[in-house]
């Protein structure tokens, strides 16, 4: 079997929650109209029974796979969807959407409030994981599905997945979850508070409101640092960098430039391109709240669930340990679903389960036809 | 045995380096007077064999041990030092004073440049552990001990006992060397340089020269709190924490208020009160820098040295993990020094060499007795 690149993909736009029909969120507040970013390859079968939801991570869009038209980057998960691929496209209809309050075309902070013909700043609503799998739903009404084959994603992904699992459990039949947590340790809670601490340290940040200004650079892009070193690990990064020199030319007279150092900044400053501040305000937050087992036991939740889960971990993921991976694991089958687990070998760190691909396509492969065949 | 604290101290100081002798400094560059704050505790003996050296490590200072006049808390590694303690202030004279650029009474970028009459700094020059160490070097001739009985820190208290060790061998009996390493990771070097980056992101850092005016304190404060999470665990943080809301009556909308989130808040603006913001560049720019094996094989540097060591880890740190402490351990035993290694078990993370002092005692004082019987 040949693996292919999907080639150029478009982003297309659907519209949900106009008044009165706004989404209701978990706060209680609502929101309407939005728009939704989503992608989709491949064809949905006449039974429609063959799609296939990707869920992306906290930095994540719609875009997955292929090529966005003049892009010489293809999408984030490329090398995992395609024809031959481990969500081969020949087989399965694959949809990805981005996510309710991120800024990769679905409906955020940035985006225009109709109530004020401005950008919503921090009058957007707080958000949940729950509330971003609502949003999901409506595309899945809106693309005449009913019931996915499956719903894969990693870290935040892997939320989203487990929010399907526990809230939609009878419009999904098998959940895959990598590299996840049920809910944030405080030390994860920690990392994400520095990042949002950094953003309003920035006087640019300016309470939200600096669309049209000044963004908050500095505090974003020092955000995103933070978030390297916890998406890397001591391994990849003594790997990669050891304690090697660059010359740098300009700057204070403490840059003496390590290249980890030089690589941090470079992450940090191209972040700044592409994301919004707010939005890591409030996808971090939506993170953090996160609970799959609503401060139960989550087996509870889960009893009579009969969707088939598969939960991967990495070894040198120090951000999501597998103990997080394997506290799923346990709830999943001390409430009876059929459950696989796997601990992939990797010193790529969290990163891995972006990076560990070939592992993970022969895994995923299996997985799939798996529930196909059970039907 | 009955262990005491030691009462009421005080710091005392010694000015060095004044011109024509100022201190010359591994750059090449020359700096002084300099003044040295430092305590000691117990007495020097006739044979003048019985002091040890304790190493600050980043943000500690001369105060290791008893009590200011009127503080409600002791020294930093109080427990540790005084009567019938693991450094027994009846057998032994215990010296510590605080490292060059540092904050505690030592000159540093805080200090009065006396060519200009203004704190120096970004006029301060880089300083080195090497540097550290050879100021100390200057204490201890001034007290009149030629030859140590042991110097003895944890961190980059363990880095500058290193440095005693390869760079002046002749003139100490042992090390002990806790929670340390030859030199830092890549992933050290980027936690500290985040750190940096905080500061100078801050505009109230103003390229340094912030004396008498705004301090950089969100910058500080921010660089604080990811050193924080850095010398805690996952598991300790979880025990002390877990995912607690404690509720906040200001703020924005993100204030949530997990217990973790508001813990890192009072430990960043609780540093603010007491570190220098430029002290945090230099010091944090001396460990990253620092190489005890000069970019060679450590064991090379060690061939011949008498003196015996003592290293020191914990199993939750993950800052400073073990293999560091075991590549020091393989390096003295390859060269013939009678070295001698534990890993101490504990949740607290890198914290550890801080909080496990009953471990801590019983090892150290093992040693000494050691080191003082062999003579």
């Amino acid at each position: 079997m040949t693996e292919k690149n999907l080639g150029i993909v478009e982003t297309k736009y659907l519209t949900v929650g106009n008044p009165p029909d706004e989404l209701k969120l978990e706060s209680g507040e609502e929101i309407g109209p939005i728009k939704v970013a989503y992608e989709t390859y491949g064809n949905l079968n006449k039974e429609r029974s063959n799609a296939v939801l990707i869920t992306h991570a906290f930095s994540g869009d719609a875009h997955v796979a292929g090529y966005h038209e003049g892009d010489d980057k293809p999408g984030w998960w490329d090398n995992m969807i395609g024809p031959g691929r481990a969500f081969d496209t020949d087989k399965y209809y694959i949809i990805c959407s981005n996510v309710l309050g991120g800024c990769g075309g679905t409906t955020g902070p940035s985006s225009i409030n109709p109530k004020t013909g401005k950008s919503y700043g921090l009058d957007f609503p707080l958000v949940s994981i729950n509330d971003m799998v609502n949003l999901q739903s409506k595309l899945i009404d809106h693309l005449g599905i009913e019931k996915l084959l499956t719903v894969a994603g990693g870290s935040m992904g892997g939320m989203q997945a487990l929010s399907w699992l526990t809230k939609h459990p009878e419009r999904i039949k098998s959940a895959i979850i990598i590299a996840s947590a049920i809910k944030h340790s405080p030390q994860q809670i920690a990392f994400h508070e520095v990042g949002r601490v950094s953003i309003v340290s920035d006087p640019a940040w300016n309470n939200g409101d600096y669309y049209g200004k000044e963004v908050p650079a500095r505090g974003l892009a020092l955000a995103r640092m933070v978030g390297h070193i916890t998406y890397m690990s001591d391994k990849s990064m003594m790997e990669k960098f050891g304690r090697r020199i660059r010359n740098v030319k300009e700057g204070h007279k403490f840059n003496t430039g390590f290249e980890i150092e030089n690589y941090l900044h470079y992450r940090g400053s191209s972040f700044v391109e592409r994301f919004d501040a707010n939005s890591y305000l409030y996808i971090t937050k939506a993170i953090d709240c996160y609970d799959a087992s609503e401060g139960k036991n989550l087996c509870e939740l889960l009893q009579g669930i009969k969707a088939k889960v598969m939960v991967l971990a990495f070894k040198s993921d120090w951000l999501y340990p597998k103990y997080q991976s394997k506290e799923i694991v346990k709830a999943c089958k001390v409430a009876g679903i059929d459950t696989t687990f796997c601990e992939i070998e990797s010193t790529y760190g969290h990163d891995a389960f972006l990076l560990e691909t070939e592992e993970e396509t022969e895994l995923i492969k299996h997985f799939l036809a798996k529930v196909v065949q059970n039907g």
